[in-house]
C-alpha cells in the first residue's frame, strides 16, 4: 500500500553543500529534493532550493519557476549569471532562526561584556580571580547592524539584559511599528556608520548587497570607539579580515567573534583560529530546520501559483 | 578649606571581606565605611554593612538601628547570633545588579543549549565543525528558580531569545503585576519542583533560606529530565556539591554552571574546577556597585529616621 501521490520534484544547486542530503525526506514527505544528475526531466523542475549556485546552475532548468534559499541571504542566488529575470526568488524567513540568531548575540555581547573567556582560562588554572568588575549594562551601548526580523529580534534579547541598545537599518519609509523598549533606530544611509561610532559593542547582521560588501574595513573600524568589540555574524564578504587583525593587534578594538568567513571553512592556518582576542564560531550563529525550509518554499510556491505575494518574496533590486 | 560636614560612620562588619576597603571614599563622600577597630565611638555607630559577620559581631554597637547587606543576599546577617529584634535589616535592590544577573543567566543558557564550550575547543584545534544542530528555542523550557526583581529580570532576558520559560516563586499572594510575555508562573510550596521537572535549562537564582538550604540535593536533580542542564547561580548552601558531581558523572544531567559555592574561593583541587560538564566562574554573576550600594544604605536610612518604609527593607520572617 505505497503512497500515489505524485510526489515534487526540487533540484538542490549548490557548490558548498549537498542539499539533498541535507534535505532528505522524512516520513510522508511530497517533495524530494535532488541533485541535478538526479533529475529525471529537467523540463518539469519548477522549483530549486539553491545556496552558492555555480554560474551556469540554473541553464538546464527551461521552465523554472522559482528559486529558493535555504536561509535569509540571498547575495549568492541574486550574482549567479544564469538567474533569469523572470524567476522568482525567495528565501527563508524563519522566527526559529531568528530566535537562535539573537541568543547567539546575546552570548557573544555577554562574553565581550563581562570579559567569559577569562574566566575560563582562570577555570583551566584553577584560579578564583573576582578582580575584574564589569561596567553596568545601562552605560554600555551595543549597536546592531541590520533591523530585519533577525536584527530585531537580537536587539530585543540585547536590550533584555539591560543594555542600552541602537540599530541602523537602510530604508527610512517601511511599514510602521512599534520601536521596542530600550532601542533606538537610526535609518538611511549614514545609519551604519551613526551606530558604530556610539557601539562599545557592535554585532553586525546586515544582509550582503553591493553597498555593504566589504563595509568593515580599516576606515570603519578607524571610527569604532577604542576598546570596542566586534560580533561579526553578517556574511563573510562584509569585512576585510587583513583589517580586522590590524585594529584589534593596535589596541583599537578589544575584541572579535567571527562567525561567518570570506571563505569557509577557513584554511586551517587562518589567523583568525589561533588568535587570542577572537572567538572563532563555524558559521552557527542560527540554523536552519530543513522541514521549516521546505514548509517555506511550498508556501512560497503555492502563493505564487494562486497569483498571491509569495511571504518570502526577495525584492532582487534591494537585494534582500 | 576643607568641608566641615560632619561624616557619617559606617561600620563594616564581615569575615570574607574588607569592606571598608571595598567601599573606600570617592570625592566628597559624606560616610565612611570603617573597620570596627577603627570607630571613633562604638556608641554613636547607627548604621552597619555587614556579609557574613561573625557571631558576636554586632555586640559592641549598643544603638545600632540598622544593618545593610552589600548585595540581595542576607543569609549571614539573619543568622548572626549578636543581630538583636529590634535592629532593621536591610538590602541592596539593584537594577544594574539585576541586568548583570539577567545577562549572566541569558549567557549559561545559550552555553548549554548551543554547547558554545565544544566550539572553543573546536577553534583551539582549528576545527571547523557545523555538525550539531541546536533545538528550536521555542521548543526548549528554561526554568528559573526565584523570581524576585533578578529572577523577573533573568525570566525576562531568556524569554526574549525565544526560549519557553517558567518560573517559580514561593508566595502566592503578593502585589498584582503583569507576567511577561512568554514567562508562565509557577507560585506556592510545590512550584520549585514542578519547574524544575520541567526544565531542560535550570537557573537557580533563590535566596537562602531555611527551606532552600541544601535543596539541589540527590532526589532534586533525579526529578530533574534526563539531559538537562543546571545554572547555579543563587547560593552555595543550596547545593549538595557531591550530589550534582553523581547526577553529571551518571550522565542524567549534560552539564552545568557553577557560580557559587559552599566554600568560597573554592579549593584549589575542588574537582569542579577540572570536571569537563562544569563552567566554574567566581561568584561573578552580578557584581555591586560600592556607589550604589552606599547611596541606598543612606536612602534607606533616611526612610527609617523618617518613619517610612525603607525600599529595602528585608521581611525578617520570609528571610529576604
Amino acid at each position: 500500500m505505497t503512497s500515489s501521490v505524485p510526489t515534487i520534484e526540487i533540484v538542490a544547486l549548490s557548490q558548498t553543500f549537498d542539499l539533498a542530503q541535507l534535505f532528505a525526506p522524512g516520513e510522508d514527505q511530497a517533495v524530494r529534493v535532488v541533485r541535478p544528475e538526479e533529475v529525471s526531466n529537467p523540463e518539469r523542475i519548477e522549483i530549486a532550493l539553491a545556496w552558492r549556485p555555480e554560474g551556469k546552475a540554473f541553464d538546464a532548468y527551461p521552465n523554472l519557476k522559482m528559486v529558493s534559499s535555504i536561509a535569509a541571504g540571498v547575495d549568492s542566488i541574486l550574482a549567479c549569471p544564469s538567474l533569469r529575470q523572470d524567476t522568482v526568488v525567495t528565501r527563508v524567513r524563519d522566527h526559529s532562526q531568528a530566535d537562535l540568531m539573537a541568543g547567539f548575540a546575546a552570548f557573544q555581547v555577554i562574553w565581550h561584556h563581562r570579559r567569559m573567556g577569562d574566566y575560563i582560562a582562570n577555570q583551566a588554572r584553577h584560579v578564583w580571580d573576582r578582580s575584574f568588575r564589569p561596567q553596568a549594562p545601562g552605560s554600555v551601548t551595543v549597536g546592531v547592524l541590520g533591523y530585519g526580523l533577525m536584527g530585531r529580534k537580537c536587539a530585543m534579547a540585547i536590550a533584555a539584559m539591560g543594555f542600552r541598545v541602537v540599530v541602523a537599518r537602510n530604508s527610512v519609509s517601511v511599514v510602521s511599528e512599534v520601536v521596542p523598549d530600550g532601542v533606538e533606530v537610526f535609518a538611511g544611509p549614514d545609519a551604519i556608520h551613526t551606530v558604530a561610532a556610539q557601539a562599545d559593542i557592535l554585532v553586525n547582521i546586515l544582509p550582503l548587497t553591493d553597498t555593504t560588501r566589504d563595509i568593515l574595513d580599516h576606515d570603519f573600524f578607524a571610527r569604532m570607539r577604542k576598546g570596542a568589540a566586534l560580533v561579526q555574524m553578517g556574511r563573510g564578504e562584509h569585512m576585510i579580515e587583513d583589517d580586522l587583525l590590524s585594529a584589534l593587534d593596535s589596541g583599537h578594538l578589544s575584541g572579535a567573534s567571527v562567525d561567518v568567513f570570506r571563505q569557509e571553512p577557513p584554511e586551517v592556518d587562518h589567523p583568525f583560529w589561533s588568535h587570542p582576542k577572537i572567538m572563532v564560531t563555524p558559521h552557527k550563529a542560527s540554523d536552519t530546520s530543513p522541514a521549516e525550509v521546505l514548509r517555506q518554499v511550498l508556501e512560497n510556491f503555492a502563493a505564487l501559483r494562486e497569483g498571491r505575494l509569495p511571504p518570502g518574496l526577495v525584492n532582487r533590486e534591494a537585494g534582500y
